[in-house]
């Protein structure tokens, strides 16, 4: 069989989730092509052993330039923070390696463009972790609406909300500044968001678009009683026209009490509709014309039979999976295509549309008008 | 005890529910001024009188302006479509009645200021049957916001889905027609949605809207096989700001399969946050950042119990009311100001601000740009 | 058309609801025989004057063997408390009436068997109001079962909640005296679920019961620190076989905290499955092993539709009806059986089977064994 | 830090989920005692092989005996069909192994019983993986109900429903048969619901139970056009009386339609109630009389706080976790125990009081009155 070893560049939120889908995909899944979990890579040498030890990679290296010229190494896991995405990314794909990139593809537009710019002229492979598709109830919505079950899709209306900054006290971390973080809500969530209303509707034609930070200045972190400003959005919206007719709300908001990861989408189409909310990943809601008028009514799908997307590798139905499998799946899916050498999806062509969308609101959220993408 | 005489003008859907919350007021809520079902006034006798037999009214006319001069009414209730709205109303306060009038106030921003104008030079109460606004539910999310339970107001989310002209193939229906209509979703529900934005998070002040027509020709009722235009707006959104530094957004369409009468709200405060469906109207969810940590999470409030809104009238805890009892609530309140002699809430001030905010997103549509309400 | 004088003998919850159910049949539903509410009859001449008012009942008396001798009476209506059904039921069927009575028939099953043999000896009809078969969706799920839509039935369960008396300072009331309420959360509300058991699965053969009261003393109202023994069961459980093979159980509890009036089931098929709860009364969930694999999952059917049972007589769908709806719907079924001649359902028989169950139940928690219905 | 080498007998679902436990405990919870994937035991070399080399166990074993007698075992962990677990458990014990045993302890009470005198005569740690209680949901309603926040229990409603018989046409497999299995729906899902309430609430006293076989016959596996006896319960009900004066129903089927693995249980207290469902299992539902009167309604609670039992070591708020993780709780707990030379909770005492209890149900259904356990 097949092996591919990881580096992996970056080892918190993200790089625990990323390291989780190595160590689990081939028990679950057998992919094609089996991942050897090779290096970690971090910043501080002490702090990079104890995660590697802990989460059962071979080796570590603090020096991410070194290990993208690694003979040795076949895929390069960018999990850093959103600044160093282009970077590493660009050096890796003139090394030849396969990229994977965590979301948002970087920070600003132009730097996306540069990094599409570089694996496509590379020739390598490249990937994107938009890892809320491969949670099965919204591959399941994907494969409803691309069967016509719910007919032309009229209204998107995307909601990703959450609350843990809701409290003027919590501190300026580095998401709430624009330097490290590129934007607030709008990149850290609704990207989100906009991923999933490219992958089941389409193309994002135009949009109009507001930000709002409602609490300006927040405790410096290790500055006892000196405060600083909050350069990035804490709440962002939209609406949005799609190329094919459909039009849709997008919102995103880390201020919305008791929404813990409420990243919810509801789609109307001539024939239905279906609705998703992650806190409920393994449930679809779906509503039909054609059912029996007297049983018309939102089916609650637990999707969790052998049948549906990916849950055969899985447990009986019913027996649900949790928010990493999302990230176990997308890793299946970056081995899989590298067993066919074929462009896996979403890759740095949806990563740039999506910073394209991004980019449009932001835009639009200034000159207080609708925006072309 | 004192008596009021009502005249209703109009006896299709409103004017059935205004009846029915006429003949149950009394034995529920015993206000203060006890109603007669006095006149019931149609354009066709024998509908009319038909439509009196069984909803219990007195007496029936055809001609609305005599009725506005009898001296034995005290109040006109104009349940007569949204053209009409604006003579009648305007002849019942130069006739020196109370004037309660179906919503939207009219079908333009000129003649609904011009009735305002009339019931004010008059100086005859006035009220705008805004019925949802009395769902004890509803009424418990404003005591709780009114009372600082939740905390200052961020986000304000409208959302008012039905599906009744999904199908191409239902007809071109007066509601479907500008000159009747004056606007599809945008006025007929969406003015719901801008309502309840206005009673539990505030004055509107700015919008950005989008308006869409999915289905441009649909068949015409009795014309074998020919086909009209539609003039009015299949569905309706809006990016609003509103004068407090909260934002929000506001969708109505009439083309979301399943969602049958899914008026929805949900607001987060800094402090806590609340939801509402109109479909499970004895219901609020209710978020709390006070409750103990272990246990924080939307409470499902019955809204039945005797302490509750309006509830000490109907019937025990968790013994659930209607769509209909909102009329009743409405009314209640309307007979209770006259018992007062003072202006109920909402009247026709917050009907011309519902239509500045209708106006504004339809100026909004067209211009692709911001506007000031 | 037809009209039938209405004796109600009752002014209390019971007595408001079904007054109600006389006030708005006519408005709404247009029954072949329209009801007249000709005389309110009750102990204390004040109050049955005053509740006649606020109801609207042409006369009151306080002579109940008077009313039920008068000839311009054509409908007993008895909601009066259970120990006064028997004599009250007798001397109406005696004097010709068709007689209406509320749950349960009688407090003990002599009594209700006389009953039922006075009726059957005086020709008379006769009809008992389980108003919660009345309910949409419960008339749904029949339809659904009827139509062998989810198959042989192998599964009921029947929960019936409340919390009224959780609290041990809770007075001890007239209910909680077996003198007058006959038994505890048995006849009281556990009568409703296996009613509907009997409607929807068929007849119990057999049952293994269990009471038992957990707060044995409590305040004497009126009886300032006194206290008086509670001589009914808080709550009830029973296994029940059924005669075509179903199992099932049913329980029932006062002490529930939470549950307002949570009058659930869920009934399996050997194709598919029912559920409903009466908090949620305009709803009804509906498994079908017959749905695509991939959609299967319980359907939330908003039993609001023109083509729903009763429904086309009230409001678009989506806008939902309340309790008091379900005595309107029985109302009108004794008026259309009345038209008819027939008798209505349920009557007397289905009081008698009903009481039969709950005397096995009691029987069964004395013998520890199982006991025969 | 320690190390403890585990063998494991058993490979299919069980053992599945088990080496999954292993192999997650350490990255995620960090035990004081790291276990090592020594050993896995099964009948069939080439399937025991493969599943070892999926799974991520060092070696294989086909004779258990020679596993239990190895020096550098320190855990056997047994996974096999029930019938085989007293004799490894037996013999582990006597050659001095911690010994983790899946639930039921045994197909009979007797066996249960030799089990436990043998881990206590060897003075063994031992265990039973009844891992439902460490799902973080119920390990929060378990410290609720332990600092008192819902009073004194009255009630338990514990139902376990899945659907995957319901086909009379599902072929006759080894868990329908009573020498393997032991019991049906009873042993294998019932035990979860006991243990629940034993966990939750307390000791069972007493039980009335009824056993169901619904289709007596089914086709025999690879036997073309034969079938076979089904011998035993597709379905068991039961009430019980608890100890400290609670009562309860306890309800298990496999054949409800739509129900893939509903492990409710409802538990009402003097001064609150709180509800779980597996298929939602990071949510748990919770009333409180304490709560504001205006504001009092089921908490739905996501259990996903890094402050709720185990989740610091998952994800932030409202990521949720899956089924298998309650495993990995449970062997997280293991290990801690064997840390310090405890014993663990639950272990083979409690499954020798679930076995009773599930004895005393199947005799009660036999002799058809209630039996003490």
């Amino acid at each position: 069989m097949r092996r591919a070893n990881i580096a992996l560049i970056g080892y918190a939120f993200m790089g625990r989730a990323h390291s989780n889908a190595y160590r689990q995909v081939t028990p679950f899944l057998s992919p094609r092509v089996a991942p050897r979990m090779k290096v970690l890579c971090g910043r501080t040498a002490g702090s990079v052993e104890a995660a590697a030890r802990q989460y059962g990679w071979d080796e570590t290296a603090t020096d991410w330039e070194a290990v993208v010229r690694r003979d040795d190494i076949d895929v390069i896991d960018i999990a850093a923070p959103g600044n160093m995405h282009a970077p590493i990314a660009i050096a890796a794909a003139r090394a030849g390696k396969v990229v994977f990139c965590e979301k948002p593809l970087a920070n600003t537009l132009p730097e996306a463009k540069r990094m599409l710019a570089a694996v496509e002229k590379a020739g390598v492979l490249h990937m994107i972790c938009h890892n809320y598709r491969r949670a099965p109830a919204v591959m399941l919505a994907r494969e409803l609406i691309a069967g016509g079950r719910i007919g032309d899709i009229r209204h998107y209306r995307g909601t990703y909300l959450q609350d843990w900054i809701s409290d003027p006290a919590f501190p300026l971390v580095w998401r709430l500044d624009r330097g490290q973080a590129g934007s607030g809500a709008l990149g850290d969530i609704a990207a989100h968001s906009i991923d999933l209303a490219r992958f089941l509707v389409g193309e994002i034609a135009e949009v109009s678009g507001d930000l709002k930070t409602f609490v300006t200045e927040r405790p410096l972190p290790g500055a006892r009683g000196k405060k600083g400003r909050v350069t990035v959005d804490d709440a962002a919206a939209a609406l949005v026209r799609f190329e094919n007719g459909a039009i849709g709300t997008i919102e995103a908001s880390r201020m919305a009490p008791g929404r813990k990861n409420y990243n919810r989408f509801e789609i109307n189409g001539s024939k239905g509709s279906v609705a998703f909310d992650l806190e409920r990943m393994n449930e679809l809601e779906v509503y039909l014309d054609s059912d029996p008028a007297a049983v018309r009514g939102f089916h609650r799908v637990q999707v969790t039979e052998p049948t549906h997307p990916y849950m055969k590798a899985w447990w009986p139905p019913g027996h649900i999976i949790g928010y990493e499998h999302t990230f176990t799946h997308t890793v299946f899916d970056l081995l899989e295509a590298m067993a066919d050498d074929r462009l896996p999806e979403p890759n740095f062509i949806d990563g740039v549309r999506n910073q394209q969308v991004l980019h449009a609101i932001e835009k639009s959220s200034q000159t207080r008008r609708w925006t072309r993408v």
